[in-house]
């Protein structure tokens, strides 16, 4: 069993955390919320005053926070950066959804220090959390992907070697742009069949057992009342935020602008996840852009 | 075993009227290439010199042809049209893609005369015509899917009851609208990884396994050499060719016309396919699209 | 001066007619609308009890309806077609704003007739028409062209030989998607100016003398109080409605879709005008968009 | 006259140099291309073996450099930062077109100096830069904008304030990514006349009169031919690179990504000229998107 920091016990580390403790690690955690500490705590960790203290005798040092500028400071602010209290040999894993650049840069700064680290982004949300069930897309050496692969197990289900240090950032935000783009597809079918005169579970039940199939009509149908137990048979509560797939798309065009790609499908979501945002709608689930199509 | 006459034998019609044949039914077949026709023929099949003859003691009918105006054209002609020869009680099943306007003009014109109607468009491509697995979206009565469910199971596997009237034809470029959304955002997320430095199978494999899940990336991955024995392995040949796609799109795009429908993502697909088909790229498969984002 | 008829006296049609009075011509007025018909007369126009009986003696006979369907319907229906009733050497002056394909099929008939014909679809607003400074895009031959040209310019500024029957059609449906690009890409650029900190009058007077000088920006800006006496100032009522801007785009992917054209910016512009529309602001100025994307 | 020195001596900054020197100013010149500087110096600059000794005694530095890092280190790189060196009291002027996020951080940082700062970025190309007829979109307070005033007049007929510092790179941007929306809208406009039978200079004309009117239809129209003396009619030749519109598109998408700003006109407008540029089309003027419509 390992000596493990973990830093940000938000809504998905603070289960990511737990789930570490049940695995039956030695786990100290550190958040500027107090009661969000005092969550892990009860669970089994421990706690330090602050981030420094966390760090400085652990093997691993997991983090989760919700920008690059917080990683970035968190791990290489002068002085008080992580980077300068970290031991020789430790492994940092940062699972922070935030742009490559900062990743690539924060693994060069730590390698030079003779500190491991891996970009580990996550997908499966809230409810993956909880239930241990997350994917994570790794980017680090072979050598590094070994060393944390078991320790991410303990929190996930898929554990994804993407490549090299930022490669995990750089699928993660493939995948979610995808995503984004099938959401958005699949609520304009469902949403011209509607407004033709079919019925939308039995048209969903055609284009998932034909060419159209995919994960959002197939699990996560936009629908309301297609499926039970998705957001959207809940009033779009939960699940998936608006804002979090807005700032996800925001990533991904900063990754097509900096390597000067073209994604005219993937620039239009984005445009249109941002304008149903600006609309009020950025607390709901990110399936409710179906409403951007109804008559 | 039923009487069926069986009109148009193109790359599809041709393999789907040796289905019937096999399946032991008495087919009499009719097309403007006599080619076409020998080589049903020679599977079994009987041929009259013209269409009308063709239906004119036919329990069924069906039709596969290119466009509205030659379904029109070949049931609703003044006097030659096969609406003045059909016997009452004969079933006429329009397998042709088109628009579902004239689908419903021509079942309800049939209707009048005693004659029942279904549209069912298929998807499946060439290959399914050949093996037998195409899928069919039907449209008509309840009575009427009925009464050509055993028939279309001789030429396809999944026989799904889409609604009235048009709803088969409202399915299909439904479904396909989502098909061409589905392999633009998988191209664009695909280039993406590789611009940044991803290897395409690793990714591939990542978002098949998240939710970036979808018909495109799992089965007819568009990158070459990520997958064996599919048309971005083998130069782009075969599948399913970009100008029908375009003209798919041409239908998904009058049917949310004539909706008042806003469908962007549709929208903007519908045009990248044309540009790429403009762009001398119309023979070959619909996930060429991917070479739109190369760098 | 000339025997006119003129049928239907919309909000566009009515001051158009009282316009030809003006000048001096004689005008019998026909439109189902007996308050319509009565305004007109007021102003010095004869009416009859029907259509066919306005035209009877009509040297010119212009009409100004919703759609195609009514245009292909007042001209060529059996038997009560005015085509069965117009003398032949007559001039038909259609400025309804239709599809080209039915102008041209319209053109076509009344030729077979002896009967002239030229589309002529008009911009510049119920304004324009009460001002007499329409534009007119006239579709027909040279000799045709000649003969209406004195005609419409007793109710229009710039009369255009587009070319060729349906050429008036097409150039109308061109400006008004271009058009639309315009509004939609100068109601972004303001809101970004203004998200960004920009004075929208500093940054309107800027691009109006630079590179982004357009019509929309220039005469029609869409941010409130940038500019005195446009809809955008006046709470986007009056000026030109959302619901006929979605029509002419709808006419605009129709004439694409024929031609198999691809115009992406065309095709996203009708999908956020739908959208608009559907969303309760079909009855608002066209202008109305730059909320779309408002914070 | 004053003292100016000034940094990058490229296709915009050696005219721009050279009109101060014409307006009697004295100019100190810098640039790594000895070529560059010979060329300046010919035409009455003076220079230094480095940019510190440029600046030493310069009452206005000049700078006009490709990106915002080169910006950046320029200025603020430690000890050999111009910061350093700069006279208090000084004003810089930065005419290069950058995002706006790292003028404001040049400008605050000189300012703790006691050092003023405008961004200043241009419009109007070589031609203008070598006239001196270009536009200046000015970042500063009013202060500031009154003391560059009369400098830029030299190389410049409009030169407007924009707001405080940054605002001149946002203005720059929001007419760009309008001006990348005006050329896209006019290409496909005259492309769908072109494909239904118009000719393009009719087509051009009408719509120049009516409210498809803007600049690129007007002044430089993409379609060859229709007239003279514009890059179209010259092979796409000169004028405005695509590579150029492809750099300002990014940075319009950075500023839209900052303020979380939907612009989807603007975006896809972003991925057509990347499209654009991948293919071959990088050197070619901006006008040359027209191609992408051709059948």
């Amino acid at each position: 069993m390992a000596n493990i920091a973990f830093i940000g016990l938000g809504n998905m580390g603070g289960p990511m955390a737990i789930n570490l403790v049940k695995a039956g690690h030695q786990v100290c955690v550190f958040d500027l919320s107090a009661d969000a500490v005092a969550h892990v705590v009860e669970a089994g960790a421990s706690t330090e005053s602050n981030a420094i203290d966390c760090v400085k005798n652990a093997e691993f040092i997991i983090s989760m926070l919700p920008a690059g500028k917080h990683v970035h400071g968190l791990y290489l602010t002068e002085k008080s950066g992580l980077i300068h209290h970290i031991m020789k040999g430790s492994v940092v894993i940062d699972s922070s959804t935030i742009d490559s650049e900062t990743s690539i840069k924060v693994a060069k700064a730590l390698s030079e220090q003779g500190i491991s680290f891996v970009d580990a982004p996550v997908s499966g949300g809230v409810g993956g959390a909880i239930a241990g069930t997350l994917s994570f897309m790794v980017g680090g050496s072979k050598n590094e992907f070994g060393q944390v692969e078991t320790i991410l197990s303990a929190m996930g289900k898929n554990i994804f070697h993407a490549g090299d240090h930022g490669a995990g950032q750089v699928a993660k935000v493939c995948n979610n742009m995808l995503l984004s783009v099938l959401m958005l597809g699949t609520s304009e079918a469902l949403q011209l069949g509607l407004a033709n005169g079919l019925d939308a579970k039995v048209l969903s039940n055609i284009m998932s057992k034909s060419s159209g199939s995919n994960w959002t009509l197939d699990v996560y149908n936009p629908c309301p009342d297609v499926m039970e137990n998705v957001p959207s048979s809940n009033d779009y509560q939960g699940g998936f935020m608006v804002d979090l797939m807005a700032k996800d798309l925001g990533l991904a065009m900063e990754t097509a602008l900096n390597s000067q790609s073209s994604t005219p499908m993937g620039a239009l979501a984005r445009s249109l996840y941002a304008m149903h945002a600006a609309s009020g709608n950025g607390g709901k689930d990110f399936s409710s852009v179906f409403n951007l199509f109804s008559k």
